[in-house]
């Protein structure tokens, strides 16, 4: 009988047309069309593939049943997918016309077509089959008893060419198995571009067969070997994504020149003047311009290095040198007049210039950070805007410059994902500046834009917390159409999509219960967590303020290192507040009256869980701050009882203290918002 | 004020002296004596290495400290440990007199020293004090705001030399990450044997180079390059671990004679005739003893693999081979007349004496599972133990025989992880005889043991929880003396250990949520894990009967696959029930009637969730059963109502199916013993 009742309920849901605003989708494809239907899956469900594709479709499309079996549980009986046409009466119908060539400026897009008995997928080349595939995934809907696609047509393509995600690898080095499930992540997001931040002060990161000690001196014995990286190439490839190295140069250089002092700039050297960096910051180790050797050290590392890649584009860095050992040494003073470089700019310039030829030699366009962009760089340049407020100019100006002076350009300002800010700050910045004066052709210069994924204060452990689940929504903006910024779906979207990502291997949710069980002292963790969720880490570098609190060698396993930007109640709570305070009904009223009453609950249990766990200690003075304020917002809301706002505000002040466990408290606007409406 | 009180506690709890009990010690040393003190930890906390130690010394030593600093958040000042005496008047001293071989029969012992002020390390080698160094580290304890260790002081060495686990990376392939983790959670418990099972009929994971074809077309393109095996083969030494690999002939050769069918043993072969096997089971493809291109092949395979382990050890499995392609081949027939082998076993014996040369040659000892002992073997192999009852023999039989017979001797009988069982089949199984009749010297052939991980149903995601803690257990039985076995005691222990385990990289807690997230259709989990505590996997192979439920390429993401042995609230109700039958009082049958509330509850939440979530499903019978039972045993133990017994009895019997889900429920006996009593 019961199972009868199911059944009947079943195909009731199954009747009941979803609803576009339903579809979790990220990023949103440029043309959507849901019709009255759908597919039904069943583990007879094969795939077939037929036109001229590379072979990494058969690789994509294995992985593809093997993420949907393991989603529903059906058990295909497909197991790889090895061959052309297969199964030419296979329900889903993958045709490629061509080989897609991993690189920008390729024909990405793709049809999808679902019908009830039939799905097919049409692209000009496997590198939009494998987006379609993406799509695929995202589209499954569920009832109580089966798993289904809702009959659709899609027709969808990219709006920029390079939609990157850089990640440093050099201040905390982050093995072959973390820079894997970023790719996996990356491809599910439709993303083609890594870009691998591969040097640093703190550490040289790439075996070099012909300067072994490179990595034997700079790296703590943590980098990647050739073949690794021959590995990670291919891998990126096999995902549709272009992986551009960058070797750090000439700034950033105190591991290389730990190594080879005498091509830095100071003018006395041992081999103890320069060492590989432990704290945070812009330091002063400089690559000397002004020498010969320089040149022929660099040029032998690109030999090496280049092949490894056989993507079209290298990074040179070239950002954050200050100069100050090149005005220091008398040598380079002489150089810069003799060669009648004015400024220390021009003097990098030059520096830059000769780079160009050795990495031509190999078939590679130079990429730099904006510091690279002056009157005598090349145009055949690529230029990486980075700075904003926070580096005190216009947001993304260089990257108007860049593109009305004729260079190809990236935006990764407004996309610093280490800053810990919120994502719709990511979202709604957009690398095509509004109301710009740019002409076509010069808005045809900007490729698209990057998300920075710096390490200073990120681990193996937490990296994943830091790119994920923000990351998606920088990958819709660079997907999908300029107009696609609701921010109520957004959050809706990256919510379900956080927990795909977490399916295909990334770590941001599973992470956070193994810093919290160490938190604890392996005590429960429901208070912990509860708090991690109105608690942000300390943003924009303020953490480590003075890049000295934290050395890469510091325990990253604290509250700031579980808590994330997002932070899930304070986005509840801040809604929760705005409701009630334009209509202070009884049903909004307990909407936040009960995190109130959550809050005093989570310093209580915190108290107790702390009387056998020091690491709680340092979060108490806050989860006091945020108890002591509910309880009197408590009396004011439920009791009606008058007050001491003198108290009040004291209170609320305290929730915005930034000194405890290097976290913030995400809800303190709305705390303040309601102590003052009250 | 509140400052002051902290510290008052803070002083009254390190003064108070902890008991040897409350040690949460895995494996238990051989000899520890607690004084009545403690060693405060702090920032400035150094540690100095003196002697002629092995590097791997330095490697252990920082990531000591990186652990230490993790757990407590202390932010040492010393980063990484590279020079000997580089702080002559630090906390911690080590000094190690040699440099440690990796092998067996080491001098492995250790002298740990805790003094208020000071901690020695004292040993014959680094492969002593990286032991130490792991003592050192579940020695920590805490008050409510700093961590010390308490006074003491340890001696201790292992019972047994051979300590190993054995991981099947050809079933389901086990990348490099997953590898890493588990030397690491080894080291931590003081193993030092990785039995790498590297080939059988599912797949051929080592790169050879001049035969690239076997993971061209037996790997599905999931295999180990020779550097990684090279540099896993480091991992481990740095960890004092010996690698020992296993290619496994002339049966379980599917996947190799998919390549070279004609070194196979069927009478007419094509390329077609043997495949890469996607089922479980013992299937027939076998090697041709007969042939010399089988010999030449197995020789060239050996030439290129044995230089890559730094051990001197080689498994050649053996095992499993019925001979059914050997008695339908006349050629193979005749080469057994021709060579007087009267039966397959002595054919087998003569195939696997030809490999002991091509071994010898690269300084390997030939190892095998126990069917190549056979008359004619030679004393020089190690016989690798393991069958038993499931395999109609006497536990270990093989075992005495091979000590008796003059060969060196592995248990694996008993500790055979895979199986499902709870861990006290596993603690209490003692390599050791007990009353037997060796003698001393047959006694010694005994060398130790190795938990064996089949990884049929075991994925990258699952594998650690089908691993550990449990085999923390076996580690303990084999390292520490031979009456250390109380059950309760392993139990408070191994929970310790499980946590720290995870701190150590293993996932075995946290791919519990990936999966119930999966599960769940990314709803609330608690109800699911919930049931997950009185679930376990079907036990001895029945998950899989027949083999071909499952294929290699099957879904592992199923509550089965969340499951573990030791089910953590069977135990709680298990002792609970015990408890309330000796003494119905008003609090045991509390403890008893909380259960069955819960179970109530958990099936209400699981029908709520399965509304949205099909993989729940197959779950809801087993959890009505139990919730149908629970009301009608708080009927009858709170409310003291009469209940129908027919009608229990049929309740209980239905808490006993298998047929759902692939799990059973581990609270079957203590209900039934609860329904009888009452």
């Amino acid at each position: 009988m019961k199972y009868i009742f199911i059944l009947l309920l079943s195909s009731i849901l199954v009747n009941a047309q979803i609803k576009t605003e339903a579809l979790h989708l990220m990023p949103w494809p440029q043309k959507i069309n849901l019709t009255d239907g759908n597919f039904a899956l069943t583990k007879n469900f094969k795939v077939n593939i037929t036109g001229n594709p590379n072979p990494r479709i058969f690789a994509r499309t294995t992985q593809f049943l093997r993420r949907l079996d393991g989603r529903t549980g059906l058990f295909f009986e497909q197991g790889f997918v090895t061959k052309i046409n297969e199964f030419p009466t296979a329900q889903l119908q993958i045709n490629c016309v061509q080989n897609g060539k991993i690189g920008i400026n390729q024909d990405e897009s793709y049809q999808l077509e679902i019908k009830s008995d039939k799905i097919n997928i049409n692209a000009s080349s496997d590198l939009g089959a494998i987006h379609a595939l993406e799509t695929l995934l995202q589209l499954l809907q569920n009832n109580s008893t089966s798993y289904y696609f809702p009959t659709a047509t899609i027709s969808d393509f990219p709006r920029f060419t390079w939609r990157g995600l850089m990640i440093d690898a050099a201040r905390h080095f982050q093995p072959i198995d973390v820079i894997k499930r970023n790719l996996d992540a990356m491809a599910a997001m439709k993303m083609n571009v890594f870009h691998w931040h591969l040097t640093d002060d703190q550490g040289w990161r790439i075996e070099l067969k012909n300067h072994p000690k490179l990595t034997q001196l700079a790296s703590d014995g943590q980098y990647y070997t050739q073949e690794e990286i021959k590995n990670i190439v291919h891998y990126a490839d096999e995902r549709g994504i272009l992986v551009v190295p960058e070797i750090d140069v000439p700034g950033h250089a105190s591991a290389i020149l730990s190594v080879y002092p005498e091509v830095g700039s100071r003018i006395k050297f041992d081999q103890n003047t320069y060492a590989v960096e432990r704290n945070s910051g812009i330091f002063t180790p400089t690559l000397d311009p002004s020498n010969p050797k320089t040149y022929q050290l660099l040029s032998e590392i690109f030999d090496e290095v280049c092949p490894l890649f056989s993507g079209n584009y290298f990074h040179i860095g070239g950002d954050e040198n200050e100069g100050k050992d090149w005005d220091s040494n008398p040598k380079i003073q002489e150089f810069k007049k003799k060669n009648k470089l004015e400024t220390n700019h021009d003097l990098q310039t030059y520096f830059t210039m000769q780079l160009i030829p050795m990495l031509k030699k190999h078939n590679k366009t130079l990429m730099g950070w904006e510091e690279i962009m002056t009157k005598n760089m090349s145009k055949e340049a690529i230029i990486h805007s980075w700075k904003g407020i926070n580096e005190g100019v216009p947001a993304g100006q260089s990257l108007t410059t860049a593109a009305k002076n004729g260079y190809k350009t990236v935006l990764s300002n407004g996309f610093y994902i280490d800053l810990m800010l919120g994502v719709e700050s990511h979202y709604l910045n957009d690398p095509m500046p509004k109301n710009s004066t740019l002409s076509a052709e010069e808005k045809a210069q900007i490729l698209g834009g990057e998300a920075t994924m710096w390490s200073e204060l990120a681990t193996p452990t937490t990296i994943d917390s830091r790119i994920w689940p923000r990351t998606a929504a920088i990958a819709e903006r660079l997907w999908s159409d300029e107009n696609v910024k609701d921010l109520k779906s957004l959050f809706q979207r990256m919510n379900t999509i956080s927990f795909q990502l977490e399916g295909l291997g990334i770590t941001h949710i599973s992470n956070k219960g193994v810093l919290l069980r160490n938190i604890s002292n392996y005590q429960n963790t429901a208070a912990l967590e509860d708090f991690s969720k109105i608690c942000e880490p300390l943003k924009v570098y303020s953490r480590n303020a003075g890049g000295t609190e934290y050395k890469t060698y510091s325990p990253f396993t604290l509250f700031a290192d579980v808590c994330t930007p997002d932070a899930v109640d304070a986005l509840g709570f801040n809604e929760a507040v705005s409701n009630y305070l334009k209509n202070k009904s009884t049903e909004n009223q307990i909407l936040v009256t009960d995190y109130l009453k959550k809050w005093i609950d989570i310093h209580s249990k915190l108290m107790a869980l702390s009387a056998n766990a020091p690491l709680i200690q340092p979060l108490l003075p806050l989860s006091k701050s945020v108890s002591d304020l509910s309880e009197q917002l408590l009396l004011k809301i439920e009791k009606k009882q008058a007050v001491n706002p003198n108290i009040m505000n004291d209170l609320v002040e305290k929730c915005n203290a930034k000194n405890h466990a290097d976290v913030e408290l995400a809800v303190y606007n709305s705390l303040k918002k309601l102590n003052s409406a009250e």
